[in-house]
């Protein structure tokens, strides 16, 4: 089996190599070629399996016809501009995001013109294809209002994974992924990044900055959850799925406080006491329009797993990241 | 006032032209000039109102910053390929139902860089955003899961455009047309097709064919009724739509045996008996899948009306294409 990783020196991008190389095999069948491609050329991991590196955008004429030249059996597409640099650079952002996953997938559908092939494609969407107002739980066929140029982007590469597996271009599968944390690595400004950095900082003997309420709820899985999701959806049988082929995944939601009493649990007041906080009104803000909870019902009978409580949560960091047991 | 109309020489298209004509103005605005674009060139209407009519590929290079270098106030974006012919024609249904709307979009923004510009922009959708399984009663805010190319295109183009207007590089509106009957003109191979045909062929005296069974149900408004739709969504205040752009427009929820009630009122058994039964298997799978009823609270709200019964949309047909008064 070829896979390919379009996105492969992202922080969920380089876990999953990773997850790959250590089985060596994927649904009972051996990884004979890994092809890795990013902005920037991914690390090539140490591994007797064949592996291909490459810096591509994936937005420039000929870049998706040449990964798909090599017919991959599996295709990861994991490359996005993130939200904030996304609404920032307007252009930028509909030109990887969507011209970037509308080209993939019409290199996948030209190649099969010319020879049958039908690859599996596993598309990274996210929880940003909704957007206020919200039900309080919401359901996997919520309408699609994304309130930002990113998730109006993915929710547009939802439409087209639909369209090009219906036409029986591609067997497309897309997984709305939950906000990751604990992030590994340094603090990042992302409107996001306190929920990682309240945990990661004072586990590693550091300040975090808190800018929000401890009541504010939001919707959470580890990158161990996250690969197990790209994983199985790589190897389910996608008959079941019918023409709805993007899942909201399973995720925990929790608030900021609970948060806070997990890492209390596990690390001690003395790593809670280095939670500082400092409101800030514009992350508040944005914030309080973020869903807080997801029926993830349907995903969750075709066999996805995340965790139940945060302390799983923050176990897995520490287990991954830190190389410690369960203890602080 | 300077309005563009994108699909000019269609049923509908046509219809709008006369009646901004007839009027004169909008809105309270006079109409200075009207530009008619489509893919041949319209006909030039008889008016004192300056009219420009042009033959476009809107999907070509340059052509919609042709069309916007006039800066419309204006623009009514009516283009599109078809249901059928998009589904089998991947390539020209993506071509000019998403590149082409992408692109009119782009050059309004691009325009707007140059110098302060924000058209109002009515867009028209379809009611083939949506697919089963649905319920019974589709609400506005269903979630989109388009059966088709077409109606993967036409949601797509409802994302773009409520994205461009968050972004406040247009003033954008979608309507969400119910099956417009009575089509006027010759019976055409439209899935749809037989829907207007068995009322307005027996009205002409001539044998019309009916492919699926009297219980069938539908969503109706008359072209009489599109073109209110029209006419209200170029100049209503589109502050209360909020993120949520497009709206379902009010219709007529019908069974075909209805259909033919209303016929007989209005012309007599004669005319009924002119409707030949013919099942047709594969029309009847087609229009199986087809929503049967929609609340379209949100629309009636702010000021959208159709028709409320087939009646009244019989009489439409007979008043704007026969030169008939109510009788038969």
């Amino acid at each position: 089996m070829h896979i390919l990783i379009i996105g492969a020196a992202g922080m969920v991008g380089r876990k999953l190599v990773n997850a790959l190389i250590a089985e060596g095999r994927l649904g009972g069948t051996d990884i004979t070629a890994l092809t890795l491609s990013d902005i920037v050329a991914p690390e090539k991991p140490h591994t007797a399996i064949p592996v291909e590196a490459i810096a591509t955008d994936l937005s420039a004429p000929g870049a998706a016809e040449t990964l798909i030249a090599a017919r991959p059996d599996l295709i990861f597409h994991l490359a996005a501009i993130v939200s904030g640099e996304a609404e920032a650079d307007f252009d930028k952002g509909y030109r990887i995001n969507l011209d970037g996953t509308r080209l993939l997938l019409e290199a996948i559908r030209q190649e099969g013109l010319r020879q049958p092939y039908r690859p599996r494609l596993v598309f990274s969407s996210s929880i940003a294809v909704f957007g206020e107002p919200l039900p309080p739980v919401i359901p996997d066929d919520q309408a699609h209002t994304p309130l930002t140029s990113y998730g109006t982007q993915k929710a547009i590469g939802e439409l087209l994974l639909a369209d090009y597996s219906r036409r029986g271009f591609l067997d497309g599968i897309g997984i709305r992924l939950p906000t990751i944390v604990v992030r590994p690595g340094k603090p990042n400004k992302a409107a996001s990044g306190f929920f990682s950095g309240i945990i990661r900082e004072p586990l590693a003997g550091l300040e975090a900055v808190l800018p929000v309420d401890d009541s504010v709820r939001h919707w959470f899985a580890s990158p161990r959850a996250a690969i197990g999701f790209l994983l199985h959806a790589a190897t389910l049988d996608t008959a079941p799925l019918g023409q709805r082929r993007t899942l909201t995944m399973p995720g925990l939601s929790a608030t900021v406080g609970e948060q806070i009493a997990a890492l209390e649990k596990l690390a001690g007041p003395r790593a809670v006491s280095l939670i500082r906080r400092e409101r800030d009104e514009t992350i508040a803000a944005i914030v309080a329009g973020w869903p807080q909870n997801f029926d993830a019902g349907r995903a969750i009978a075709l066999g996805f797993r995340a965790e139940t409580d945060f302390e799983q949560i923050i176990r897995a960091h520490m287990e991954d990241e830190r190389g410690q047991g369960g203890g602080a």
